[in-house]
């Protein structure tokens, strides 16, 4: 019995590793981003019903977990409030650090509102550099201005 | 008697309303972008000296802030450790929904390590778009692998 | 030396106490409705030039403080992450004990995605009712689907 | 054995996606709400002899299982006292940006008091606008008086 | 400027040392219970105009104390979520030693609701002892039955 | 192997809801007051060795649950410091809201101590009211006085 | 005006730095131990009025300052639930890692119930030791043994 | 497979029950003292290879579990950092209200440094008293002087 | 199935009990430091492939296990923030002891950057002293300076 | 009037920033290491008579913050369990990533005990590299056996 869509985020990641699959693999065998597609497989989004059953073949899930794939889930990856991962950690640092910067110039360029998390999408690809290659990455989301009423 | 820089912080924030300036042209005053200035600004870099005197004009600062600026700040720059204020909320919520992905995708380019926070920099701009402008923001930290011994 | 927008705050909640205003003639006073004038004057929400110089006049605020009102705030009105009040408490209790059900409700109705808490409006309304008045709330919020990619 | 009330909500909720089920289905089944239905069936609410037997056979549960959907739970649907999910987030910081403008208009109207979340009720509803879709609802709790002695 | 119900309570409880007074005394020049009036004098209550009247001059308050003892105040009167003042604690610890007993023996007398806190009132009283003189406290709190639709 | 006495409870409680039992019967078959029993099946308090026999026959206990009721167990009955439990967080947001007037009372009348939350009984009733009937609720606590020395 | 006893605590801290007092002195002026002074003087312990005034002239106390020493304070001498000074946190490491011993060790004495924090007297000595002198602290509370009933 | 010594902590604790065995019996075993012995069997202290095996005897350990007894545990033996339990919060309360007096006395006496929890002793009495037996605690720490350097 | 990577710490650690290895031992085997493979079997580093197989060989790990040691693992070896165990706490002290020293020194001598936590090795050694052995301990990281642009 | 050492902290750090001095003079000037006079500085530790009357012409401090300077501080110099300034969060992270490292290593090598945070100094030196400059840090401390008894 399969009670929560964690367990099935445990099989994946299980099989991948028994299998040693990548995550382009996986993200080319549905046609979707490799950033949405990893979130996918981790518990954060809901995938349609092909895509489920093409993840269900390729980690060798059983029906139950494949019905549980186009679940929406409970969604938050991390462990504890503030993560303990040294690589995760360094996004909450930008995020401690830079936060009120990004803050003020959003609201600089844009007025109130924010920068939508669910209409936004992101790309992570290596950018050579010979003082040492540099992750780069770009995210994009809806600027959601405050409804006045 | 000022014994933090938070005291200055505080100064250069009432100034700037008071003065109706814009965070590009604090940047502009100082010729560095305006992500880093306004981080600066807002108590989370130190500046040089000739930056520190140039901001000393600009916001009417005594000289004893303008010796603050150059000094290195206790960084972090939110009151709590989960924010309340709803757009760098999304952002800790980007760190938590996509965070495991992050990692996921940085280790499988690159092998074991981290995407800097040091040696990195941050642009945010407008991006047009007919259904609703979008915020568009490049990160790009250095990445630094592990060291085994 | 105003330097952050609680301080405002303290001085409109001071002054509508003094002069004994109720929330909404403040409302009336800017053609806005009570909720939204409310969370504005209570550090919430951000003016424009009109609307910020009226409540100056109303609260007798000086230029610097109707400068403030029109900056974007850090939002967040409770002291504590989990509510001491027991008005405001019961309202995170329903978040509680009916979090899981509203989740699942709108998931079901609309997919994956959020009811926005941005592009949102409330309306507060005494229901007569013999047993006992009610209050009625309204919550609308336009549903935000998760972008795939 | 069943020894707590959250072992036969797995159970439900396992089964409901085995049988792709829905939760206004599952509601029609026993002629309540699908709001109070759903809390019920996620270990919010207790249901009568009646409800919980045609429960039990929707959802193929043992006796045991239908004699605990008869005991009061221990309510509280949430991991963590922030939720990190993003959708039921937005209403938690909805409580956090607007619960001092509630409290407000509420004392403003009803004088000191609360909103019920005992002898309450709520509907969601999705309301349709061409700019998007809203998702409606409405909340409706006795007010209580603080009685004073 | 008071810009908030605690300064109030500050005062308060300063007058109070500095003349010796006594809670019960307080309560007896509104007439109302000691247990109501000390918890309204330490900002937990709403008093009306006479009532705020009368301890404005028992504690020599300004006028502008005397409109915020008529303001329903922001509830919550300890500093820490766990008390560390030894007596309080002791009230805690009964919370957490029989919290689970009273739900179980309130529940299986009255079915699923809660005891209220609102419409609540409580009496405390020496009783006698020749072991040692006990703390008697009696509790009345209305049950609200929980509302299914 | 049993290693704790919560699985000891969990045991009971189980055996409780299968068997229908009435925490009122189950005080009964050892001859003392509900509020003390229900505590001490929760795992609350300890049993003497004729009570624990007894309990182990009505609820079916093996004889290593019937030595463990003996033992003192590890206190506390709350999975969290702030109950998420409606009917429960009541009894927390009376510590929280009358406190400080609880300890004004106790003190004021006894002098510097405690009211004891182990030389302490309670009784809960139900109080019948035309307006809808009342928890009545009488606590008894020894006072214990600080020693000075 | 002193709004709470922490103010005179300060008030004392401040006059015995100033004046070179010692604790041990502080205690013979007023005839009690060290210890109970000490905790008294910090703002834990509630003096009757002799010992007020004698404190109010060695300290230099103003009057209202006298008033609130002989009030019982809010206790609890620690800024953080977890000591952060190494000299405190030896004892808090202390509970931890002997805390379930010495539960267990009581209980196998006396049986269930408590070592009183209140009826209760500590005496710290040197102890003079060749390889080092040692700190030695006798702790002596009353059991009290929880009530059945 | 054992992973963790915790779970040789549960055989233990299992075993004692189930055998009637007292922790005084136990330390005369290996010939240490109650309050060692206790604490190394709750995982708190390793044991060395013969007593190690002499527990194993008494209460009947796989050989596995004896060579964990012969490791050193991560200890702390709360489940939380308050204590739940009413007599180890009574410890925790001491710490909270004489931690600052304890401070103040022991630097009086020995200068800026510490008092060993490490090099330390305690010792657990039943001390006869006519108005109600005492425990009496005497604990033993070397006073360790802060480096300067 | 494994399925996360603190299983396989838990079967190391299990068979280093059961066959009597030592750290150092481990290290050579793989011709590495002690403090790299202790940390990495503990879950905190990465192995190559070789150095999974040899470690599979020691730890008799099935294959699954040893694929999962070449994956980078989710760092962070504490169960709380705040350690409990008295000798990693030491470490903690030092952190908050001398935080704010070594952040001082390290910006006076190299700027505004950091001290690397990933270009960075760890040396522990026993250092003979007639006064008692000391623990060595030489860390080195590589200075990263602050990026500005 | 000073009635804690932070304030005496505060001063010290503005005349620093004032007067441009160097942790490495004023640690000269009284002649101990930079590791020590700063974290004393920074209130971290206890000064004799002589040094804190140096320390006081050097940063020209009132009589009375000479006085606290010689008396033994609260100790704790982060403002957060979890430090947010990126320098001091490596350390942390060092912590967190190595500690239960350290323990097994210092506990192989040593047997039960801790390296003292007490009998310790620290040593923080720039050492040059030509791929970019390290920080070396030495960290000594007595090793401390657990008595057994």
């Amino acid at each position: 019995m399969i009670s929560c869509r964690s367990q099935v985020t445990q099989m994946i990641v299980s099989a991948k590793v028994r299998k040693s699959l990548k995550w382009t693999q996986v993200a080319e065998s549905i046609g979707m981003s490799k950033e949405w597609t990893t979130a996918g497989c981790l518990g954060q989004m809901a995938f349609d019903k092909a895509q489920a059953e093409t993840l269900g073949k390729l980690f060798e899930l059983p029906d139950e977990a494949i019905a549980w794939l186009q679940i929406v889930p409970y969604k938050g990856s991390l462990p504890t409030s503030v993560p303990t991962d040294p690589l995760i950690y360094r996004w909450y640092e930008l995020v401690n650090v830079y936060g009120s910067t990004i803050k003020e110039l959003i609201h600089e360029e844009f007025g109130d509102g924010i920068m939508s998390a669910i209409d936004f999408s992101m790309d992570i690809q290596r950018q050579p550099d010979p003082k040492g290659d540099r992750v780069n990455v770009v995210l994009s989301g809806k600027f959601l201005p405050y409804k006045s009423y």
